[in-house]
């Protein structure tokens, strides 16, 4: 884990940014957005080299376990490169604003309006969190 | 509590920065730097209204039971008013630098160069931590 965020709400409408920096190396990294490290709403989940999967963005979600896969081919992520991802919802979607400043959205199956529990995992370093 | 930060190494020589939004009515809120919640090298507690206490800030540790506090005089937190605080350290000191610009230290009593755990509690919001 590279982080943690716990007890800190983050509600519909609201934008959650996260700046940080891709490790040389890194095979994966993932943004969890959820109630718990195991209930995740938003999986957000960059590929470099992974599991047979190369330069893709998987996105899933996690109650009682994973849900369908949603992927994202475009890949605006490099090695030993900064990196901030931008993301909002509401009851319905979540809307991710990756570094090349395209759009990619991924459905909140979860429905809820508020979630206070986000982590990151994956050999990136995170510089930055802002909520507004 | 507000948000607790876990697993993400503040190294000596770092900077974290914490800004956010004072809520009207705020008795007083605090960061805390440390190993974990309760066991904290830097207690930095601005009190707006608390204990006696009126427009100063505490700062203290706890190892097991708290030591001895340090207090400043400068208070420069309003209510409904944003406030940016820095953070960074050695093995000797902690310096914090206020919302004005000014600067005070309190001892690094566990002599440690690094932590990995931080929270804020009370009635703020927070709006950004950075870390570099």
């Amino acid at each position: 884990m590279v982080l943690t965020v716990k007890d800190m709400t983050f509600k519909a409408g609201q934008e959650l940014s996260i700046s940080g920096k891709v490790k040389s190396g890194c095979e994966k990294f993932s943004i969890n957005i959820g109630h718990d490290a195991d209930n995740i709403a938003l999986h957000f989940n960059p590929r470099f080299c992974y599991n047979g999967d190369t330069n893709i963005i998987v996105c899933n979600s996690n109650q009682g376990g994973w849900g369908e896969e949603v992927r994202e081919h475009g890949f605006p992520f490099q090695h030993d490169e900064a990196f901030k991802v931008t993301i909002n919802f509401n009851n319905e979607q979540f809307y991710i604003k990756l570094p090349n400043g395209t759009m990619m959205s991924f459905p909140n199956r979860h429905g809820d309006d508020a979630f206070n529990h986000f982590d990151v995992r994956g050999d990136v370093k995170v510089e930055g969190i802002k909520m507004k």
